[in-house]
């Protein structure tokens, strides 16, 4: 149980953790600010936090747990902003989609106090963002990272897995750089290419017919590019060498794809299709990788 | 009301098609053949049709209305098997998700019978096929694109707009060409895209991994890379043209996007991602094209 959780940044990520630990009982009492008043007030009026405070220092300060849910460019200014209260035994953790960044701004400006620092990525979202879709639930049933860092205080690295876990989610740990090469694969490059996908389309003299005769397909594969333009500029930016491993990697499946194409080689694009094909069917969202790396190689 | 629905081809899409007729009232009998004897068998002990032919032929002798339900690649042999009974009168109708090479097989094989043939592309589908996921509300609330010739008969085409609206479904009118076109751009594409990002993930090192590691944007991201690679296949090398040129427009959306993330140029990033977030989120399935081109040139 804690006595006070400090949100800085009440969006739909800060949100849903407050709604979701005020209903496990696992807080008194919540203080928020967010950059903007007008939102502050909202998730007040909304019963997300009982206090506003008019920074984010004032935030933190008597909270023993902080969660950081600003925009992945301004978590520096963030830590810079509340480190004078960043106390050993008071759990601080953001909620980055990059880790990497975020831990070398931690590095700079916590300096000896970052040891109070549990670097989390929670694997939720929507496509919408804003304190007006904040959910109790976002987290339950979904995986969360954690990327302690050698100097991060193991009883809060404790703290931070049991306070997820208590909301429902899964708690995995890895180090930043594994972590940032991971989402590069599964998350970033999915946007970026859905992001370029959609503008193709829609960039196009007839695009805007073709758009209307677009099926479930293409909206489900072009859901993420509703994504905040906000959020992906940070996200984009800040894991730029990792993602652009990743797309390099597609580019070279996408020519494989399209010379066997260009041949007119049935046979051999079959083969080419079949193995995704078959593995994201036999895919699951969550489940543990099989030892051995998979039906293929199970024996 | 038909006599005899001939369905040639009773997988997911041909067994649909028959339920809904009979789930209407609008058929008496169905008459079925698949390649495959099994398949035939499991569709006449599902109640899908309620005879089991033994040649595409038998499937069409008698019928007044006729669905070619196979892979598009399999649609030149099937109309050389029926086309002595191609009469005036029959509507013969298909179901592939290209229109340009089917009417070329059929202006080859059909000739002077080509009237009867009302080409047709329903937008409805799972990434699952068979005839054990055969739906009867497959088509209800989808649309269906018909592609009729000069020569095809305006009666067959009626008859077919009413068949497909009786069911549920949305009809609408264009040539080949532009069909196969805008086809390419929202379905084809990100089919071919999904194959090679799916591939590009599982096939690294820690592709697996990663994988374990996925969440509910990759999944909707990857669905359709589940799809049949037998289907797939004879799509993407059907229509490969316009797929072509769809692809070379996505890799300069793709491009453009990278260099200013090379650059670091965060502003020229979210100026980038604005235009595809906002355009995706208005964006809505079955919307019919706003007049002017949408909600910026509206006035």
């Amino acid at each position: 149980m804690f006595q006070q959780l400090g949100v800085v940044g009440c969006g739909l990520m800060g949100g849903s953790f407050a709604l979701a630990l005020k209903r496990a009982g696992l807080v008194k009492r919540v203080v928020g600010y967010s950059k903007s008043p007008s939102t502050t007030e909202r998730a007040k009026r909304m019963g997300v936090i009982d206090v506003a405070a008019e920074s984010a220092l004032l935030a933190v300060s008597g909270s023993d747990i902080v969660l950081i849910a600003v925009p992945v460019a301004a978590t520096e200014t963030t830590f810079k902003a509340i480190r004078h209260l960043v106390e050993p035994g008071v759990l601080v953790m953001d909620v980055g989609s990059t880790k990497r960044d975020v831990v070398d701004a931690a590095r700079r400006v916590l300096r000896e106090r970052i040891g109070s620092f549990v670097p989390a990525h929670p694997i939720a979202g929507k496509e919408v963002s804003g304190i007006q879709h904040a959910d109790a639930a976002l987290y339950n049933g979904r995986q969360v990272i954690l990327t302690p860092l050698a100097q991060t205080a193991p009883e809060l690295v404790q703290k931070a897995t049991d306070v997820w876990s208590s909301i429902g989610a899964q708690v995995l740990k890895m180090t930043p750089e594994n972590h940032d090469a991971a989402f590069a694969a599964v998350s970033h490059l999915p946007h970026l290419l859905a992001f370029a996908y959609f503008s193709s389309v829609v960039n196009q003299p007839a695009g805007r017919d073709f758009l209307s005769l677009a099926g479930p397909g293409f909206r489900d594969f072009t859901r993420i590019a509703a994504s905040s333009p906000e959020t992906w500029r940070d996200i984009l930016v800040a894991n730029r060498e990792e993602v652009l491993k990743q797309s390099q990697r597609f580019r070279q499946a996408l020519d494989a794809l399209e010379h066997v194409m260009r041949e007119g080689n049935a046979d051999a694009l079959e083969g080419l299709i079949r193995g995704p094909s078959e593995g994201r069917t036999t895919w699951q969202m969550g489940a543990p990788r099989a030892p051995g790396g998979g039906k293929n190689s199970s024996s």
